[in-house]
C-alpha cells in the first residue's frame, strides 16, 4: 500500500484545502489537524473495501503522514498496532492482531445482543488495541470519527466496550440555497455565510474539494443528508429535476465518499413546468406516469438517491389544493414514484394562511398546521415523512412544541429544527441553540414520563421521520459567518445522532475539537471562557427580544433586529395585541383560539391556564394585563425590563470574557468574533430600548428600579 | 407652403404617435386632437422664423389638416384670417391684416406699459381677428397654446386685450430617473409609472417620438426646464456629464423644440469619479479647472443646456464636508464653471443627519435645512439657485412651509414640489395636490398680508429662483400611472407659469382639455363629477393618513400604506412620540426643538402656542394630550377617529362617483381609474383601522360614537 500525497499549507487553525492549493483557505471548524494527532501519532490497521473505506484510508493515512504513525491496509502479514478498524464480515482477515480484535469485538458485541446495522460501530479494547467494529463501511467512518473525538481516551486501557448506533436514520440537512441568485432573497435564503457552496450565480459553485471538505464536516458530525436547493422552487431550480440533473449528481459523487445521501426539492408544479403538461392533478395518470419516469431518470445517474423535498401550497408555492386534493394525495404522488427506488418524499407541514387580516383574532396560524394535516393522518404512504418545524409559528426563540408532532400516530414525522439563525441573530449574535433543540427532544407531549419529541422522530420501531435542519452554512471561510455559529451545526449533527446528549457535554466536544491544546495558550482557559459565552447564550438571546414566548417583533422582511409592531398590522399572522393594559395571544378554548386544546390532555390543560402556563410561554398562550403576577414573583412588565437589562449586561459580559482570549488563539477567529460581539452588543442595546420604551410608552409603568427608558 | 403629412391612426382620447406609427399608443393627456378643434377649424396666419415658430406651424397644421381649417405662413399677399400669431419684430410684414393685428397688439402693450420678454405674449382681438404677439419665438409657442385652452373663447369679439407672462422664470421639473436600473430603487426612484421616458436598463431609451410628445405636453402647461437623471447620482449616470454627454444632448435636441432646456443632476465626486483626480475639494486649482473644461465641452455640445442640480452631502451623496468646506463652497465651484455659459446651478437644501438616534429628543430633523443654510446666505454666486423642499421635513400630505423660504433675503431660492406621489398616494390614490401646493405658494411667511412664498419664489426683480418639481411621469401608456394624476403635473406647470392661478379653475382647465366634449357623452356631468372627485382629494387623503400634520407613519423603504411606528424607532428623524397620554413632537422654543422660533415672530408665535397653532398643524409641533380640544371643538383622539372614518366614506363616495362615468368617457381611462379606485378603497380601509387601531389600543379612549375599532 502507498501512502497518498498530501499538500498541507497552513496558517494557525486553517488549512489549506488537500484538493486544491489554489482555492482560498477555509478554517478547519471541528476537524483541524491537530484533532487527528492522538490517532495520527499511532499504528493504524484498517481492514475492509470499498469507496466509504478508502475515506477511512485517505484520513487514517493524512493524520500518520502528519503525526509520526503508521498505516496498514488488509496486509497479509502481522504487525503489531494500536488500533484495528475493520469490517466484521471482511473477508479474509490474516492478521493475527485483527483476528484477537474482531474477536473481543463479537464478544463484546454477543453481550450486547444487538447487531450493529449500516452506520453502527463497535469500539473496544482487545490487549493493547483499540478495535473499532463495523457491519457496514459507513459505520467504519463513523467510528474512525469517535476515535477522533475522543482523541487519547480511545486508547484507555480501561476503557469497557461501547456500542454507538444512531438513534435516527436519516439526519438531515435541508440547504435553502437557490441556484440563480433571487432578487429579494439572494443566493441562500435566510444564509448567513456568505454565498452557497453548491452554487453562483445561477451555475454550480465547481469547487469540488469545498464540497468534499463539507461533506467530511457533516460526516464527522453524524449528519447522513442533505437536500441542496431551496423548498421555494424557482425556475433555475425546478430544472435540477430533469435537464441540470447532471449538476445534482456532481454533488452526489462527493458527498456519497462521506456517507451523504442527496435530496433534492421539487415543485410540485414540475409536471407542468418541466414536462409540459396541462397539470400537475395528483389524479391524473399522465402526471404520475411523468413522476415515475423523471424519478426513474434520477436514480438511474444517482442510484443512492435520497428523495424529495416539498414545500405545496405554502407561501405561494403550487401543491394539490389547485386541483381540490389534499396533501396525503400530493406527497403520495411523489412518494409513488419515488418507492420503487427506496427514496422518501418530505412533506413539509409549514402550511397556513399568509394573507390573514389581523383584524381576525379567531384565524390563528398556530393551529393551521395541526388543522390541515391531522386529519390526514394514516393516508400517507410509508415513504412519506411529514417534516413539521419543531414549533407552531416558525423557528421562534421561545414557542411551544408543535403539537402536529403528537398528533399523527400512523404518519412518519420528522422533526425540523433551524440551525440558520434565521430569527436567532443570524450569526452575527451569539446564540447556542443547543439546549433549546434539547429541550424540544425531550419535552413529552403526553404529559411528563411519557414518550417524547425525540422518541417520535425515532419512531416505534425505528421508523420515524428523523431529524431535519436548516443548513447555516456558506461560502464564507468560517464557513457559518461566526465562527462560534459552527457549533450550532456541530451540536445538531451530533444530536440527530443521539437526542439524548447533553448539549453541553457535545458543545465541550465541539470545542475540544476546535480548540485542540496545541493551537491555544491556554485551552482549559479558552474552554471554561466559551462555555460563559455560550453555555447561556440562547437564553441571554431570549432576555434581549421578545418577552414571554410572544415571539415576532422583528423587522419585517430581513427579520434582524427589532420592530415590536413591525408585524402587527401585517398579513402573517404573527401578533401580540399589546395595548395600554396588557398583551399577549389568547390560545385557549375557553376564550381565545383553542389553539391550547390541540395537546393532549396533560399540556393542553397546562397551556390552558394563565396560572399553570410556564412563564416562558406565557404570553404565546394568554393576553394577560402588565401587572400580572409571573411564577416568578416579578410582573408581566417588571419581567419584561429586567430581562432587557440582564441581557444587554450578559451580552457586554460576553464581549469582555472573548476579549481576555485575545492572543489565546488564532487571531483571525478572534478578530471576527470580536466583530460580531460589537454588533451583538449594539444590537441587543437597540432591542433593549426599543422593547423598554415601546412598553413603557403603552402601560405608563415605571422600572422598579428606575434606570433609563426613552 | 406645403401642409406637413401625418398620420393619424387613433381610438377615442388616444392619439398615435404621428412621429412613429409602430410605438404603442399614448394617452394624450390634456392634447388630444378635440383640444384643437376650435383653432383647426379656422384661419390662420403665422409669421417667424426659427425653430420654435416650427414648432408652432407644426401644431397649427395638424390642427388645421384635421378640422379643415387654413395655415399661411408669412405670405407674400393679403389673406383674411382668424388668427394671427407674429413676432413682434418679424421683417416683412406684407398683410394687412397682419398690420392691422400687430397695430392693435401694439397699442394694447403700449397701454400696459410693459415688454413681453423672452416668453410673454399678448392676446387681442383686431377687428374680426384674434392675435397673439411675441418678441421671441417661445412667447408665440405659449400664445398659441393659451389659444388652445381658450377654445372659442379666443376669438370672443368682445374679449379684452390679455397680456401673458411667467411670474417665474425657470418653471422646471426634476425627473429621479436612473439611467441603470438601481437595485433597490429601480429605473425611476419615487417612480408610479412604470420605466423612465428617457433610460431604460443602462442605456437611452430612444423613443425620441414619445419624448417629443412629452415635451409638448409640458410646454402646453408652461414647464420650461427639466433635469433628466436622479439626484442620487450613481455611476452610470454620472457619466452622462462627460463620455455619455451625447445621450444627454440627444434628449436636449428634442426637447428645445418646445422650449425646454435639460439640466444634469451631477455628482459632487464627478473630479474623482470621472476626472481621475485625487480630491474634489473646491479649493483645489485643478477641481476648478476640471469643472471649467468639463462644463465648456457641456456646451459646446449643448448650447442652451441649464446647468446643474446637486444632491450634496445629503442621504450619503458625496459633497464638500469631505475636505472641510461648506455648501457656498460647494455650490461656488460649480456656479463658477456654469457662469460663462449662462448656467445656474441648483443646489438643494435638502440636508440632514440621516442616521439619526431615535433615543435622542433634541435632535431635529426639521431643524436642519435652516441651521446648514442661513450662515450661507450671501455667499452664494448669483447663478446658484438654493432649491428648498416646500416644508421642513420631506413632502409630508401637511407640513408647515419650510422656514428656509424666508430665511435668505440674499440667496436666490427656488421651492421645491413633489409632484410623483411619494407620500401621497403613489399615484394609486387620487389625491389632486393643487390646492395644497397653492396654500404653500399664498402663504406669508412674515405674517398676512406680507410678501408670499410664491413672491420669495420670483424674487423682488423676477431673479428668484423659481419652482421645481419631481415629476410623476414615466412610460406608462397614461404617462402617470393614474390617469387623474396628470392633473399633478398640469397644475403644477400652470402654478409655476402663475402662481396666483386658481387651483380649482386650473383644474378647470384640465378638464376641459383633457375630456373634450367630443370625446364624452355629457361633458358638463363629466366635469361636475370630476371636480366632486378631485377637488378636496388632497384632504382626503389626509384624513385617512397621518393626522394633524404628524406626518410619516408609513411603511418603511417603499412608503406606502400605514406603518404608525415604521419610522419611530429609526435613524431618519420622523417620529411621533405617542404613548398612552398622547402625541406628536414639541417643536416649541420654550420646550421643545425650538424649530418653531426659525419663523419671523408672527408665525414663530403662532406656531409656539399649542392654542395659536392652526389644529391641522398641532402635532407637528406639539406633544399634546389625547384630549386636548381643538379649534374644531373636537379632542384630539375623536379627530383621529372622526376625520380617519370620514376619509374612507369620501373615498367610497369618490368610487361611486366614477362609476357613474361608466360608458361616457374612454374606457381605458375608465378601468385604469376604477381599478385604481378599488386600491384606493382597500388602502384608506387599511389606514383607518391601523391609525385607529393603534390610538384607541394606546389611548383607551373610546371612539364616541361606537364605531368599530380592532
Amino acid at each position: 500500500m502507498s501512502t497518498p500525497e498530501f499538500v498541507d499549507v497552513e496558517g494557525p487553525m486553517f488549512v489549506a484545502d488537500p484538493f486544491d492549493v489554489e482555492e482560498p483557505q477555509v478554517h478547519a471548524a471541528w476537524l483541524p489537524p491537530e484533532a487527528f494527532r492522538s490517532l495520527g501519532a499511532r499504528r493504524v490497521l484498517v481492514h475492509g473495501d470499498g469507496p466509504l473505506v478508502d475515506t477511512v484510508l485517505d484520513e487514517v493515512a493524512r493524520a500518520c503522514a502528519r503525526y509520526g504513525g503508521r498505516m496498514w491496509h488488509s496486509p497479509s502479514w502481522d504487525v503489531d498496532v494500536d488500533l484495528v478498524l475493520t469490517l466484521r464480515r471482511a473477508d479474509a482477515l490474516p492478521s493475527s492482531t485483527a483476528q484477537a480484535a474482531r474477536a473481543a469485538g463479537e464478544a463484546a458485541l454477543i453481550d450486547d445482543g444487538r447487531t450493529l446495522g449500516d452506520e453502527g460501530f463497535l469500539l473496544a479494547r482487545a490487549g493493547d488495541v483499540t478495535v473499532v467494529l463495523a457491519d457496514a463501511p459507513a459505520g467504519l467512518l463513523y467510528g474512525l470519527f469517535h476515535v477522533v473525538r475522543l482523541c487519547a481516551a480511545a486508547f484507555d486501557p480501561a476503557r469497557p466496550p461501547e456500542l454507538h448506533r444512531p438513534a435516527l436514520r436519516r439526519r438531515m440537512l435541508n440547504h435553502w440555497d437557490n441556484v440563480a441568485v433571487h432578487p429579494v432573497m439572494g443566493q441562500v435564503e435566510r444564509g448567513y455565510a456568505g454565498g452557497s457552496i453548491f452554487w453562483r450565480d445561477g451555475r454550480p459553485r465547481g469547487d469540488l474539494a469545498r464540497l468534499r471538505a463539507y461533506g467530511r464536516l457533516l460526516a464527522a458530525s453524524g449528519i447522513n443528508a442533505i437536500s441542496v436547493n431551496n423548498v421555494n422552487v424557482a425556475r433555475a431550480e425546478a430544472r435540477l429535476l430533469t435537464d441540470r440533473l447532471g449538476d445534482v449528481a456532481e454533488i452526489a459523487d462527493v458527498l456519497r465518499l462521506y456517507g451523504i445521501r442527496v435530496h433534492l426539492s421539487v415543485t410540485f408544479a414540475a409536471p407542468v413546468a418541466l414536462g409540459g403538461l396541462s397539470t400537475a392533478d395528483p389524479a391524473d395518470e399522465a402526471v404520475r406516469a411523468w413522476w415515475a419516469a423523471t424519478t426513474r431518470a434520477v436514480y438511474e445517474r444517482i442510484p443512492d438517491f435520497g428523495g424529495y423535498v416539498v414545500k405545496a401550497d405554502s407561501e405561494g408555492q403550487p401543491g394539490p389544493f389547485t386541483y381540490g386534493r389534499d396533501h396525503a394525495d400530493g406527497a403520495n404522488l411523489l412518494a409513488e414514484a419515488l418507492a420503487p427506488h427506496g427514496g422518501v418524499v418530505h412533506w413539509r407541514a409549514f402550511v397556513y394562511d399568509h394573507h390573514q387580516d389581523w383584524r381576525d383574532r379567531s384565524t390563528d396560524r398556530a393551529r393551521a398546521a395541526y388543522d390541515h394535516f391531522t386529519p390526514l393522518d394514516g393516508r400517507f404512504r410509508t415513504n412519506v415523512v411529514l417534516q413539521v418545524k419543531f414549533g407552531p409559528v416558525d423557528f421562534q426563540v421561545r414557542e411551544p412544541v408543535s403539537p402536529v408532532l403528537a398528533a399523527l400516530p400512523a404518519t412518519r414525522v420528522a422533526v425540523e429544527f433551524q440551525v440558520t439563525q434565521e430569527y436567532t441573530g443570524q450569526q452575527r449574535h451569539i446564540c447556542h441553540l443547543g439546549p433549546w433543540w434539547s429541550e424540544v427532544l425531550r419535552f413529552a407531549p403526553w404529559g411528563p414520563g411519557g414518550r417524547t419529541i425525540a422518541d417520535v422522530a425515532t419512531g416505534e420501531k425505528g421508523e420515524g421521520g428523523g431529524l431535519v435542519a436548516v443548513a447555516n452554512t456558506g461560502d464564507d471561510p468560517f464557513w457559518t459567518g461566526h465562527p462560534l455559529a459552527q457549533a450550532n451545526l456541530y451540536t445538531f449533527g451530533r444530536l440527530a445522532w443521539d437526542p439524548r446528549l447533553d448539549p453541553r457535554a457535545v458543545l465541550d466536544e465541539w470545542m475540544t475539537l476546535t480548540f485542540p491544546p496545541s493551537a491555544t495558550a491556554d485551552p482549559e482557559l479558552v474552554r471554561r471562557t466559551l462555555h460563559e459565552i455560550m453555555d447561556d447564550s440562547w437564553r441571554t438571546y431570549e432576555r434581549y427580544t421578545a418577552p414571554l414566548g410572544v415571539g415576532f417583533m422583528v423587522h419585517p422582511g430581513d427579520h434582524y433586529g427589532p420592530d415590536v409592531d413591525g408585524y402587527e398590522y401585517s398579513r402573517w399572522g404573527t401578533y401580540h395585541f399589546a395595548d395600554r393594559d396588557g398583551v399577549g395571544v389568547d390560545r385557549s378554548r375557553a376564550s381565545g383560539t383553542g389553539f391550547a386544546g390541540q395537546y393532549p390532555p396533560y399540556w393542553a390543560d397546562v397551556y390552558e391556564s394563565p396560572e399553570r402556563c410556564p412563564d416562558e410561554l406565557l404570553l404565546f398562550f394568554h393576553h394577560v394585563s402588565y401587572t400580572h403576577v409571573l411564577h416568578s414573583g416579578s410582573t408581566v412588565i417588571q419581567h419584561i425590563y429586567d430581562t432587557h437589562f440582564a441581557g444587554v449586561e450578559e451580552v457586554e459580559a460576553m464581549r469582555r470574557r472573548w476579549q481576555t482570549l485575545n492572543g489565546m488563539i488564532d487571531p483571525a477567529v478572534y478578530v471576527r468574533v470580536a466583530e460580531r460581539l460589537d454588533e451583538q452588543v449594539r444590537s441587543a442595546i437597540e432591542w433593549r430600548d426599543q422593547i423598554n420604551t415601546y412598553f413603557l410608552r403603552k402601560s405608563g409603568v415605571p422600572d422598579a428600579h428606575g434606570r433609563r427608558i426613552y
